[in-house]
């Protein structure tokens, strides 16, 4: 039973008065995220540091209240909404950049650092930290950390949890914990960082993170292809990755997209194509760069259904070609409509396939679904848009939306492949994990939190 | 309480008679690992496939055998060794590579498979699978995963769990699970993957995995790099990585090893250097490797205590090169005495200061020490040769082993960085690991194995 008059109380004792939130206009500014749900909380608290977090933990595991921690809300599953009520803790305070050691090429940072200021503040030592949000303004490096977060660059360079070395973490009891380091390679005990990260806040708090950093890439170049053809978007992919070159970006477009973003925004777009394919390489030296940009063209030309291919002549029209990329979502969004977006992710040659059965399939002319993604990944971002107060809609977003899931179970893939879980697809992971997985991550859920008490309400169905 | 009666009994109502090993002959070949440690098994089962795992995991979980999961027994930590008694379970007939699916540039693989196959099956398909150890001629692709195996590319391509997707597993009750897949990505609850890749055989026996592949990159440049100042070796990773430049290896031999290797194998060396550095660029296209290597030289000749750098001409001298980083273990070996082999990992930078630091540590003249490693990653086989039945050499050999752990960790480093803990490490663990951590890594323990069957008696102390 949540106590929270007592935990209220001995909160108090050790927290200043700036650090605790119960008007509720203060609480409403923590109770949404970019999945446009709301929670309202029954506490905020703004911890300045590990002890207090540790505190805190401890005070919340003693009167039994739920903790949710909390970065930039801008999560896609509402993994740091508190469903369950209790207290939010937030991370925005926790915004140092601890160290950057150049020698060992390494970052230490707290979680509520902006992704934006990291990679401004590596600029100057020549240094890179590759997984980059397409919402670095907002968003905070801890809640990359938690939900493991890939991005346009995880084709080449892979995702956050291969960047994180070493962490603190505060554990629903409270206790400290530092597994990793800054070391490249450790085999000493089971691996307890890959665990926490993207484990959506529900086994620990995290406190510090330890990053590998890598040498800044000088160079890049874009290339954009237009299909009228989706499948053989696919054949794009396998033919670059057969000549030895591994972009740092394909990405993929559809049809209903391109003229969402050719609606948009400015910019010449072909709105007749059937699929556009964004892709970059990059590296250190320009004739290296320029022989792989040339080596990907007349891949790209030899394709079946390709209709054009443009090397970006400068950064800035390179920059125009990843506007029409980044401009995908809101130019989806300002159609006025609701939206659920999946995160499915299947290997990688399927994805065009992915794309072709979502596009063919029946609606009501009132719904529409737009697609677009990492093709180099195969994690794509299916967008069903509707109109929520409309049940006859709503009922045909879940269908189509289930029927997503499934075909995306058959071909292999995984429902969520940068979002998370969350609260957004825990009714159908059982789709997708068996019973015996499910039951055995509960068992090391609560090997961290026997009450309960962190994130409550995320991942597992109750 | 064991009941291996019982067990036998059952075993034998699935199992066939070539399945079974109880002679001690038979037996004693499951005995023993490149440790050089033996332990015998009350029996040895050969399983066919995963249903019969299975089998053999309930019977055990029933009558309470200790179950040691082994592949091809060329670990360094002990980590198949039978040390409980109980079973040993061999994998050595999942020998089947199961898929090389080229369009999703995967491979799906059972554990018993020498690495060595894997890599050359790949060739066909011109793929690669970048983690390469150095007994490729006997290890299994299983113990590679069980143990997160390293070796000399990891500094450009990551290890071992940097390229395990999916996973078949058996748990200790004989449930079967699936997690990951084919997929780039997947966020879809904890990962089990991971933590089940570097588990050392003691959360589930696994029975398949499924690997991301890499293009094969055509071109390799090495360099010889010779030191009169083993400290100056740090500023040659700086500054190649400052460089921009991602090599595939970075190896270091201290003046121990050269002359060991100098007297073991007929080839030119500097036996008065104070260190060898061997740098390798590899890629797709020939003038970009080139680049990179004539960037290479010079950054290394303007190093401070650099003596001599010199490019392999030909494959030829490239593999000759090799062969010297190769043989240091072999030719420390024929110096005829015991050792310890500390696989110490610290941030890279450090690391040649590491060495000197044993360099200079004093010990008695019936003992040497000799390092050499993966400088790329700051991981360092520290090689201590005593004789173990002189009580002297063993006490100082003890000691000597200790001063070099704890300088590890007063450098921020671990006490492996690819051999894993098993035996040999395990009652140094707490030097490192709190024992808050420790505490929380055998709750995860007790969620996949309550009743503490599987690969009994490593990483933990009783």
């Amino acid at each position: 039973m949540m106590r929270l008059g007592e935990f209220l109380g001995e909160l108090k004792t050790f927290l200043k008065e700036d650090q605790i939130i119960l008007d509720r206009e203060g609480m409403a500014h923590f109770s949404y995220d970019a999945t446009e749900r709301q929670f309202m909380p029954q506490v905020v608290v703004l911890p300045n540091n590990t002890e207090e977090v540790s505190k805190i933990m401890r005070c919340a595991w003693k009167y039994e209240v739920p903790v949710t921690p909390q970065g930039g809300r801008t999560g896609l599953s509402g993994g740091g909404l508190p469903v369950k009520g209790g207290t939010v803790l937030s991370l925005l305070r926790f915004k140092r950049i601890i160290e950057i050691d150049e020698k060992n090429m390494i970052a230490v940072v707290e979680p509520g650092v902006i992704s934006k200021d990291l990679q401004e503040a590596l600029k100057a030592h020549n240094l890179f930290f590759p997984p980059d949000p397409s919402s670095t303004v907002e968003s905070t490096i801890g809640g990359n950390v938690a939900e493991n977060a890939g991005y346009t660059r995880a084709v080449k360079y892979g995702v956050t949890r291969d960047y994180v070395r070493g962490l603190e973490a505060v554990l629903p009891d409270g206790e400290i914990i530092h597994p990793g380091g800054k070391n490249a390679k450790n085999v000493a005990g089971y691996d307890l960082v890959s665990l926490l990260t993207g484990s959506e806040g529900t086994l620990a708090v995290i406190t510090k993170i330890i990053f590998k950093l890598l040498p800044r890439p000088a160079i890049r170049r874009t290339i954009i292809v237009y299909l009228n053809n989706l499948p053989r978007a696919a054949d794009i992919v396998l033919r670059v990755f057969q000549a030895g070159i591994v972009p740092c970006a394909i990405e993929l477009l559809d049809n209903v997209t391109i003229n969402a973003v050719a609606d948009y925004i400015n910019t010449p777009l072909r709105r007749d194509a059937e699929a556009l394919v964004l892709i970059e390489v990059d590296g250190h030296l320009e004739k290296t760069v320029n022989a792989e940009a040339r080596e990907i063209i007349p891949l790209c030309e030899s394709v079946h259904g390709v209709v054009e291919v443009k090397l970006a002549l400068d950064e800035e029209e390179a920059n125009r070609f990843w506007t029409i990329r980044r401009e995908a979502l809101p130019a989806l969004k300002a159609l006025g409509k609701d939206h659920f977006e999946a995160d499915v992710v299947v290997p990688h040659y399927e994805l065009p396939f992915l794309v072709k059965f979502i596009g063919e399939l029946e609606h009501g002319d009132a719904i529409k679904i737009a697609t677009f993604g990492h093709a180099g990944d195969g994690n794509l971002h299916v967008t069903i848009l509707y109109r929520r107060r409309n049940f006859t809609e709503l009922d045909e977003a879940y269908r189509l939306l289930e029927t997503v899931y499934r075909r995306t179970i058959e071909m292999g893939g995984s429902l969520t492949g940068e979002h998370g879980v969350g609260i957004t697809v825990k009714d159908y992971l059982p789709l997708q994990i068996e019973e015996t997985e499910m039951a055995l991550m509960k068992r090391i859920k609560t090997a961290f939190d026997p009450k309960g008490i962190l994130n409550p309400g995320k991942i597992f169905v109750d």
